[in-house]
């Protein structure tokens, strides 16, 4: 185990915020305490930037200046309210990237992103009060129940990032697969080769796709999805990149895939190489995607994804990863301690790294 | 049975063309014969005008000025190409709205309207031969193996209309239903009081929906979709529609929505009206579309449907069909004869008729 806050303030600790684009500060902030019966405060253990925070950062999502910011951590159990029951202090706990009851009519139905309850970390509940940013020393969690998942034992530091990369990356390239509905002996195709894509990539192999082509121009990422189980590597992007995977399915398309980036072009793509009767998984935040209904309807292609529900997933994938069986933190390749943050997310824009892990 | 062709030339039989918007003729034509191997010549024993006609009546959709038109008949084949080995002379045959080889990789993936060497009525194939329209007397069927499905006997004429539904509506309206995976016990809203929306209401019955919602404001349509299963009418559209979905269902929304037009309108509150991690399919030939994705992505809105695979569905609502389980052929209201082809276009236009079988 990684040990816990250091050079920490009575009363005071450090945690992210973002104040304009391109300004990340490691701030001294209130340490969160419960506030209700149903709250836990998690001691972060190890924490990282996604790439859904680099909307952000770059400007191209809206934020209130001096936000909290970050909603993937793994930690300790600190103190619990009296209502809380399935975590206890000193419990290792993994959040997924969202909080809720995981008891609602949506969470039931699978979707605990979108919990009737719930909501996200970085910003105000329902009442107002305020949720801590994910990427800091201390974070109350609502709905304690319902949102952490512990492991049986406290894990080992090699087991650390790999049960970080649940909190979001991983569960969101499951979604990615699910929502495409990968099943044994697919081609798939995987565009995007961030964390999300190569998590996705691991996800299809689980699912025991027979085939899966990765569109990729960078050597450490094509790595991992090799590792993972990509046979093919398109370098190619655009139209010459569409047109050499229809060339590796004889012109047909592939089965099904899995958009992890979000912009107009992944997408575009996503759809031109989907066989008719295919699907298209999609988890990468929608920006300017315009959707070519036209050719969805001419090629009966079906459209699955959104918000992942990591909640509905992290049981599995824990065990999987507690078994060994997966290793999901292959992803992050920088390690920063917590003040440095804004150099992890310097790497993660310039693409010097592809997932950054913080610790305390 | 309705008797086939009467007042024909020799060499020359009716058919059906259109040559602007609104201006839709019954025109003498060249009679068809075996072309290929694999066709047949079928004499139409009824044939009908549907809801897509209508993008090309009302100048929506391109076509080139006297292009035949109409892709929905029954018949009796009248001669077939020696390589043809399912139907033969004097067979009772029912045809998808499109024809192919029911062989290739899409029809093998269950999408036979992306048949690979398959192509539309009305219009050339591959080789620049015309395949006829189906308002007419007789068709040239090409890949007449891959495309027609007979019935065992000759049908009574009371079934005629049963089984000319199946050509499009009936099959379209199923395969909304197959789009958004309505099974058992679902909460499902039927956007379209069309014949193909009408269809869809009793698809999802068949499919066990527990709760039928469906949005109409027309008396003799809200009739067709209570017989068939609707248990709630919505009249309100838009907003006001939405919000009354959503009542029906205690805020949450439907677990299935059917958008049956292809309006923007129409999608918009599909979309609306089903609850998160729920399942919009949609039929209607999408004409100004603009997909929220951002919507979709926040509410994990899965997307089915396109082009029916009305093939794929024939036998089984064939037998349906035949076993007096179904009457999908009450959707037609008014019957006029092939000659008065284009008051059968104003009559649906002006939704004076739900929709228009035509004898020869």
């Amino acid at each position: 185990m990684v040990p816990a806050g250091s050079g920490r303030q009575t009363g005071g600790m450090r945690a992210t915020t973002i104040h304009a684009p391109f300004d990340i500060r490691s701030d001294d902030v209130a340490e969160p305490s419960v506030l209700r019966p149903t709250d836990a405060v998690v001691r972060v253990t190890a924490s990282c930037v996604c790439g859904s925070d680099l909307w952000r950062y770059r400007g191209e999502s809206d934020f209130t200046p001096g936000a909290r910011i970050g909603h993937e951590f793994v930690g300790v159990v600190e103190a619990v309210g009296e209502a809380v029951s399935t975590v206890t202090v000193g419990d290792f706990v993994i959040t997924p990237f969202t909080w809720g009851d995981n008891t609602c009519r949506n969470c039931a139905n699978g979707i605990n992103a979108s919990c009737e309850n719930g909501g996200g970390y970085g910003m105000t509940d329902r009442e107002g009060m305020l949720v801590d940013g994910g990427q800091g020393e201390l974070v109350r969690v609502p709905l304690a129940d319902g949102t952490l998942v512990s492991t049986p034992t406290m894990p080992s530091e090699s087991q650390l990032p790999d049960l970080l990369a649940l909190s979001d990356v991983m569960g969101t390239g499951w979604h990615c697969a699910r929502g495409a509905d990968v099943e044994a002996g697919d081609t798939v195709a995987v565009i995007g080769d961030g964390a999300v894509g190569l998590s996705a990539v691991l996800a299809a192999r689980l699912m025991g796709a027979a085939r899966i082509i990765v569109m990729s121009r960078h050597e450490a990422r094509q790595q991992i999805a090799t590792e993972w189980g990509a046979s093919d590597i398109v370098e190619k992007r655009g139209e010459a990149g569409e047109a050499t995977v229809l060339q590796l399915t004889d012109g047909l398309g592939v089965d099904a895939a899995l958009e992890c980036v979000g912009t107009d072009a992944a997408m575009q793509t996503a759809i031109a190489v989907t066989r008719p009767a295919g699907r298209v998984g999609y988890v990468g935040v929608p920006h300017g995607i315009e959707m070519p209904m036209g050719t969805l309807f001419s090629k009966n292609l079906r459209l699955g994804g959104g918000v992942a529900s990591v909640r509905q997933y992290l049981p599995e994938l824990r065990d999987r990863v507690l078994a060994g069986e997966i290793h999901p933190g292959r992803v992050f390749d920088l390690q920063l301690p917590l003040a440095e943050v804004a150099e992890g997310y310097a790497a993660m824009h310039e693409r010097r790294s592809i997932k950054t892990m913080l610790l305390p």
